[in-house]
């Protein structure tokens, strides 16, 4: 199977890490600091920013605000690999806006910020972080939305998806992660209101 | 129950109808030419764009396109009323952007064209309109999402929607609705790419 570098330790991160254990991949999580210590598991690696990567899929696992500070560390070791951004860039300020530029997103905005050859994949923002780490939303199993310019990436992250026992569906080109974070956007409001579980959210149908 | 008029006799308006007929209202049928006859059915009343509107609610089933034809017969009597904008203003030249403003929405423009005292509530645009004629996405009864500025507009909107055995979910204020036609759009390429069955799409679970 593939190996993944995830950058963050936060709820999502987290999340991500199960559906990469359970798809079988080599995983690294990368910290902000060495200083909380991880229980040994077997497949995990533990690193802080800045450390090398060793996956070939790489997971942004920060708030898209925090994406410059881990450019700084890896956008020259970007080349040749598979980002995938699962940021949902809300104004937590407000919870009334988007913090991407409106006629675009910030999967395309950091494609535009990384070196030739590394691949952008949007995925995962429209799933609730508790619906990646049981693979099920209640209902049926979880349906993963994704969104990229470059079949090879995008065949790799489905393949994780799909070694995880999810559904990966491909909405299609990178311009869709506009469409992507609008639908991830409406779907935190509606959990932080109620009107659906955490467990649950927004699905397609098949 | 209340009264509605449907200005557009395509898939759409003919969807709506049904669910205004589950929940007991009277229905207004404004095509564009009296030419193809309807059969009589009691509740429908059928008449031709430019007729006085007797419904409450009026719904803008036509394209959005269209949009301005319609505003230059009925702009000045849509005061006081609830307007129902159901629109995906997609591009259909290419399937890959929507036509309305990239920072704002159809519904919110269209809401600035009206007078004073007209009510634009945004819904049903994320359903596709098998799932509304039948109630049911194939899996559970279907959600509608809508969004709103008005408390009553918002009211009657859901009433019409339960009424009719479908479960109303009030997604926030107009500008939501810009989040609402990115996954109109959204489920509209699913369908297309038959990712999904025009008999289910996106749902919202519990």
């Amino acid at each position: 199977m593939t190996s993944i570098s995830i950058i963050g330790s936060g709820k999502m991160g987290a999340a991500i890490a199960e559906v990469a254990s359970r798809a079988g991949a080599d995983i690294q999580i990368l910290k902000r600091s060495a200083t909380s210590t991880s229980a040994a598991r077997p497949g995990f690696e533990y690193g802080v920013i800045g450390d090398e990567l060793t996956g070939d899929l790489v997971v942004f696992a920060v708030p898209s605000g925090a994406y410059p500070s881990i450019l700084e560390h890896y956008r020259d070791r970007l080349g040749g690999r598979v980002v995938i951004d699962i940021s949902n860039p809300i104004d937590f300020s407000t919870y009334d806006a988007l913090t991407s530029p409106p006629d675009s997103s910030t999967a395309a905005e950091l494609a535009r910020a990384l070196p030739e050859g590394a691949s952008v994949v949007k995925a995962f923002n429209v799933n609730l972080g508790d619906t990646l780490t049981s693979g099920t939303n209640g209902t049926t199993r979880t349906t993963v939305l994704f969104a990229g310019d470059y079949a090879d990436a995008k065949t790799a992250v489905a393949s994780l998806i799909e070694a995880a026992g999810m559904r990966a569906v491909d909405v299609g080109p990178l311009t869709r992660a506009r469409e992507l974070e609008a639908m991830g956007f409406l779907q935190i409001i509606m959990a932080a209101l109620g009107k659906t579980r955490y467990e649950s959210g927004f699905t397609l149908l098949e």
